[in-house]
Order: structure tokens, then C-alpha cells, then sequence
């Protein structure tokens, strides 16, 4: 049988899983490939911690040249993450004509389109199903199973610690802080978990579902990202009244006025497949002209789901390595000289409904000054909770939600509104989509 | 820029979903492939009937050898459906050297080996998407995602009728043939609709999904099958007072014992998420030992939605031709000269719990007489409800949900407690799964 030879740079988590699954299921694979994966080396600074996984003498290197000089080494998988030096090495993997295969999203959405010319140009393939959604093959799926449609909107929960937090604060009713706490005891959150919570780990992921959805290049700076460190479990209780979930979610359209890509958290409606999404799992959402709504869930992270991912690119390319034809696919679903420059609307331009939760001095004709302020910027008021009385403060919250309106005059309102002296603090704004 | 030319055979709903496909969105598939597909010809017996999209002169045909004999025809779609003549045309089409896409699940699931002997003796593809779950993509999840796992059962919810028939009688406590009759009338359900409701149209595609699921040849003649049309509301209604929905599931595994393949009405806890695929939609969910659980979603029939996924098969083909590389999948996910020849397991060999419906006399030491039994045949009970008192004829309903069990120890116990004059007609038996 003939065998293609895999090396490996980082052995971290993920490492660990690829090398762990060539193991274990070395001969399944090798049934479905009519080849063998061999891993014949490994690169990693840190040789000296205990993966829990035997590896034969020699195997591990700190030499990253042991890898990407390796005349053997027919496929690179890059598993270090972040730009540097992974960029460096993946160039000169893909110069030295070795297919790469990465699940370093942040990489992708900064420099993706960079590193696919140089693939092009070397005629080599560089893979990424790992990069986003971790398990979930919704890579192949925008690259090869939604060719014949249009795609017109995507909607995405891509962030396992998000969703776990957000999980729990409805179940439980839990505090953000104690949630993420408990996350972080858990090994479901990073000790620093900025990436995570403030959304960017999501916007990277959704700058490049939405350039393979859209046919454009990547544009990450476009993406509109707010994070869920603000979500209060108040606000979670008046969205279940009003029969929504809150969900960190990944938007992408394509209208009119360009394409409209954010992250935020958001209210959906408890009956769509979205809201059912709990815990570390992930889902894909997508809204297509011929095959409709169809969705795509599974593990989002973690050691051997996105390492199941990784080895499904890596028998990709060796079986166009055994078949003898690279460049099958297009590196973003369209061919790169088909790519159209479409603009990227600011948040400013879009349209929902909205969640709003005024903190307001407990006093008559409040309701009344808000309502006009919101109704001189063109923004119906579809209903208004305010429960109990006042708190300790004096204070009462206001809660409304509105039926369609723009960002941009909702932000002139809540300028004004905010300034007022019977308002305490900024009002809190949720998205509702009700149209996913 | 490049041309394929594709013939059509079978200009029913799918055939003109195919033809719009190919009209509408004609640009944005040649920005994906980087070639063009050209419809060129269109073969039907019935060439009269309106189908709402007007087409070229000379394009639709009665004569069938003008798609097969064609020698400027690439690709040949077969969408007539049954075994003959499409099996005939298709091996026509492959031994001419041209590729084929074809839908049709009954024709796989019996003769499918034989036609990619065919194909691969041609040098030709032979693809599939639309066979199963309609527009989801999951024939290219099982071939090229999940190449890195071991899968250990797949879940399926593969007949939209099926599911809009159990929802509804869900939803609205209605009886089977009023929900029928109603499906009917929408469009939902054929006017013959036995081999939607008997479960045989999903007993053939989940003797596709099993195939390549765990590496054998395709074996219809061993997936067990039980249709719907047996189920009461009042079972429906048990099943919420236990946590359950009943759904039609396609059930395959591996055990020691061989492949469990079986198709019949299903209790799952409604937590699942295959509880939550209501109405015509369909979804399969796959346990692999390194990405876990995963689901896919979406229209498993319908004119669009279908066509979608044929379209994907002819662009993916298309891509093939271009880079010159065919057989670069294998048929059936496993290389078929890696198919293993193991046994299905007969119905009685499964395990699991089951909710039993007993029709008792209303008399002392029923109860007793039926536990007694049951735990003769190592059945143990994990509760009972007996509701009201008897009925006009003297009889009460007693429900029972067992522990785990063998189905063979099940049958035995029934046929002897059916056997009884206190038992009123057939046990109603109802598989409850709690491990998907």
C-alpha cells in the first residue's frame, strides 16, 4: 500500500488528538484511503511535557526544519496558532511544495487570502476545515455541497465557551462572573479568555464563512464584534418572557447595500434550531435559495473533534495527491479570480428588532418622554415591561422591545435618551432576530 | 471559459428543479467551478405537460438515446426513479463512458454495488447526494468528512412525510389517517404514500447511510422495518407523560454481534435533538469516537432542496474532469475492495427499552399476571401507569416502560401474555431509545 508522510508543528491539544487518531484508527482510515497516513515527525519547543501518548524514538523534534526540510514530509499540518511564527512556516512549507493543512482561524482571517496565492502559486493545497466550527464539516459544506445556491444568510453559534456560559446563566440563572469562574475551573474557558467572550474567536470565524458564502476576499476588519461580558441575568429572564433565548451569534447577509457581517449577542426565537443549541456544542445555520434552511451541529473545540477534522483534510489532499489533481476545489468556495469586492455595510446600516432596558428614575411622565424620543426617530415600541416598583436607588426598569428598526436611528434615540436626567446608566441593547 | 454538457433523464419535479437550478444560478456556479454547466438535452415520455420553465427548442425529447448516445453529453442525471428502466439507462450511460448523478434510493440500496462495479470498470463517476436526506448534504459528510472516525451508530429522521405525519399527530393529538388524508391533500404525502408510511423509503436509504457507515456491501434485504401507521394518539400521549416523542427513526450500529439496521416508530427523550426535527424536515445524527455526536439538518425532499444536492454531484464531477482525477472517492466511502462482509443482526438480537400498551380485563391479579411474565422472561419493569377505569367494553390500558431488554425475551413474554383471556388484542410495542 502506498503511504504519504505527515508532519506535525505544535503538539499542543489539538496535536496530540491528530496524533492520537492516525493511532487508533490508522487501519480504518487507511480502508477508506487505499493508503496509508504515516506521521513521521514533530515539531514542538516543549518536548519534554507528558502527552499520554507513547510516540517511537526520534519522532519529536524542536528543530522545526526537521519538518518543513524533511524531503519526505509530504503534508505540514500547522497547529500552533496565532500569526507568528505559524505564518512563517506555513509560507515556507508551501513553498517547498508540501500541502498544509491549519485550524489557526485568527491566521485565516488576517492573512488568508495572502497565504492561498502562495499555495496557488506553488500548486500545492492548503487545507482548514479544523479552523472553523472545530468538528462540524461546514468547510466542505460551503466549499463543495452548497455549490448550485445562493447563499443568503448565515447564522452561527462558534464559540464553545460563549454558548456554555450563555447556557448556563439561563438554566441556572447564574451571574456572568460565576459562570465564567466555573468555566474556567471546568476547562471550558481559557485562564485568559478575552478571545472567547469579547467575540473575536467568532468574528474570525465568520470572516471567512462569510468571503466563501459571498465569493469575496476575507475581510476580517469589517466584521462588527460585541462580546457577552455585559449579559445580565435579568436581561435573559425578560427574553424567556418575551419568549426568546440570548445566543452569541455569527450573522452574515449579502442585500443591497453590500454585505452585513456581525457578532453579537442575540435574542432568538426559543422555537428555532439555533436556540436549541446548548453547552460547548456548535451550529451552522444557513439560509440558501434552493435547498432552504439547513443546519450543521457538533463539537466546536476540543482534542479529538477538531483533530477528526484535521485528518479529513489531510485524506482530502492525499487523495488528490493519489489522484493527481490538486486545485479541484477553489481555496474559498468561489475561484479566487471570481472574487468580487462587495463592501462590508457598518453596523450602522442594519436593521432588526431590539431589546432595550431602560434604568430610570421612578417618576410620572418617564415612560412617556422615552416613547416620544424613540417615536420622533422612527422606532416603534412593539411592548413595554416594567415590573415591581422601584429598587433602593429609586430606580425602575423599563423594558421594551421594537419592532423592525434601524441601528443608525436607534442610536441617535439612545444618545438622547442616555442624556437625560431621569435615565441612571447606559440602556442596556440587545438584538432580536427574528428572521434567522 | 470551459463547458460540460449534461443530459437529463426523468423531467418530473426533481428533473425541473435541476433545470431551474441550472437557469437560475447558471453564473454563480460557473464563479465556483471556473466552467460552465450546459443542460443540453432533457428526455421524458411525457413531453406535453407544463412544467413552468420554458426551455430551448429540441431540448426535451421522448427518445432516450438522444442523452445516451450523445456523444457531446459528459454527465448523465437519472431522475425516473424504480428499478427499471433507470438501471438499464444508467449502465447504458456509464458503459459510454459518460459520468452519472442519480437520486434514487431504491435502485442503490438493491443494486448500487453492482452499478459502481460498472462504474468503476468504466473509469467513470457514479454520485448520489440526493438518494438520502434530500438536499442534506450527508452522502459527502459520510465519504469525505468523517473519513477520520470510527462511527458507531447513525440516528435518521429520512422521510419528510413520515415526520410531518408524526408531528401533526403530535401537536394536534389528531388521528393517523385524518393526518394523513391531510398530508395528502398539502402535497405532503403521495396518494399511494405506502412506501413513505411503511418506512420502506427510509429502510433504503439507511441501507446506503449503513454501507458506508461501517464499510460492507449494501444490504437492504436485512434492515428490519415497521411503518407508522399503527400509531394512536394515545401512545403519543404516554410518551409526553414519559418525557418521549415517538419519531420514525433509521437506526444502524455496529456491535459484536454485526450490524443492528432497523427502521420503525421510536421513542426518544425530548431533549434530544432529533426530538426537535418537527415537520417535513429531515436529520441524521451520527456518533463517531473522535468528533462525538453531529447533526444535519435540513429539506430531505421537495423540488429545490433535491436539485440542489444533484447539482453539487454534477459540480463536484465537473471538478474531477477538470483536474483530471476520478475515483478519487471511493463508492461508498470504504474502498470497495476493503468492504467486510459482516452480518446484519436480526431483530431479535437488538436490546433496548420498550413502552408496552396492554388491552387488560379489568379483573384482579392482572397486573400480577402480566409482571409475573414479563419477569419470568428477565423483563424488568421501570413503571406503570394504569389511567380511568374500564372502558364500554370492559377493559383498562395499561402502559408500561421497561428496562433494558432483549427483544427476543420481549417476544416471547408478549406471545404469551397476548395468549391470555385476559388480554384484549395485540400488545402495542413501541422501541424507546435513550442512548442515541
Amino acid at each position: 500500500m502506498k503511504t504519504i508522510n505527515v508532519g506535525l508543528i505544535g503538539f499542543g491539544t489539538i496535536g496530540t488528538g491528530v496524533a492520537r487518531v492516525l493511532r487508533d484508527n490508522s487501519q480504518l482510515i487507511s480502508r477508506r484511503l487505499g493508503a496509508e497516513l504515516v506521521l513521521k515527525k514533530i515539531a514542538d519547543l516543549d518536548i519534554v511535557t507528558d502527552r499520554g501518548i507513547t510516540l517511537p524514538a526520534g519522532m519529536l523534534t524542536t528543530d522545526v526544519n526537521e519538518v518543513l526540510d524533511n524531503p519526505d514530509i509530504d503534508m505540514v499540518i500547522e497547529l500552533i496558532g496565532g500569526y507568528e511564527p505559524a505564518k512563517t512556516f506555513i509560507t515556507r512549507a508551501l513553498k517547498a511544495g508540501k500541502h498544509v493543512v491549519t485550524a489557526n482561524k485568527a491566521l485565516l482571517a488576517k492573512h488568508g487570502d495572502e497565504l492561498f496565492q502562495v499555495a496557488a502559486k506553488a500548486g500545492v493545497d492548503l487545507y482548514y476545515e479544523a479552523s472553523v466550527g472545530g468538528g462540524i464539516p461546514i468547510i466542505k459544506v460551503m466549499r463543495e455541497s452548497l455549490t448550485a445556491n445562493r447563499i443568503t444568510a448565515i447564522s452561527g453559534i462558534l464559540n464553545g465557551t460563549c454558548n456554555y456560559i450563555l447556557t448556563q446563566m439561563t438554566d441556572k440563572g447564574s451571574a456572568y462572573d460565576d459562570v465564567l469562574a466555573e468555566a474556567q475551573k471546568l476547562g471550558y474557558a481559557e485562564a485568559d479568555p478575552t478571545f472567547d467572550v469579547e467575540g473575536i474567536d467568532t468574528a474570525h470565524k465568520l470572516a471567512i464563512l462569510a468571503a466563501m458564502a459571498f465569493g469575496t476576499p476575507i475581510n476580517f476588519d469589517s466584521v462588527y464584534v460585541e462580546g457577552i461580558a455585559d449579559i445580565q441575568p435579568v436581561d435573559i429572564e425578560f427574553a424567556r418572557e418575551f419568549g426568546y433565548k440570548i445566543k452569541l451569534l455569527a450573522i452574515a447577509k449579502e442585500g443591497d447595500g453590500g454585505i452585513e457581517a456581525r457578532v453579537h449577542p442575540t435574542m432568538i426565537p426559543e422555537h428555532h434550531m439555533l436556540a436549541k443549541i446548548d453547552g460547548v456544542f456548535n451550529a451552522v445555520y444557513i439560509n440558501a435559495d434552493m435547498l432552504g434552511p439547513s443546519l450543521y451541529y457538533g463539537q466546536g473545540a476540543g482534542m479529538l473533534p477538531t483533530a477528526s477534522a484535521v485528518v479529513a483534510d489531510l485524506v482530502d489532499i492525499a487523495r488528490n495527491m493519489l489522484g493527481d489533481s490538486h486545485h479541484r476545489l477553489p481555496f474559498l468556495a468561489y475561484q479566487t479570480p471570481n472574487h468580487q469586492q462587495t463592501s462590508y455595510q457598518p453596523i450602522d446600516a442594519i436593521s432588526c428588532n431590539y431589546y432595550l432596558r431602560f434604568t430610570a428614575r421612578d417618576q410620572p411622565g418617564v415612560l412617556s418622554k422615552i416613547s416620544g424620543i424613540l417615536g420622533d426617530a422612527n422606532i416603534s415600541i412593539a411592548s413595554v415591561i416594567q415590573k415591581g416598583r422601584n429598587d433602593a436607588g429609586g430606580t425602575v426598569a423599563i423594558v421594551m422591545q421594537t419592532h423592525r428598526a434601524r441601528e443608525r436611528d436607534l442610536r441617535y434615540a439612545l444618545n438622547q435618551i442616555d442624556a437625560l436626567d431621569i435615565i441612571d446608566g447606559q440602556t442596556v441593547v440587545i438584538r432580536m432576530e427574528t428572521d434567522l
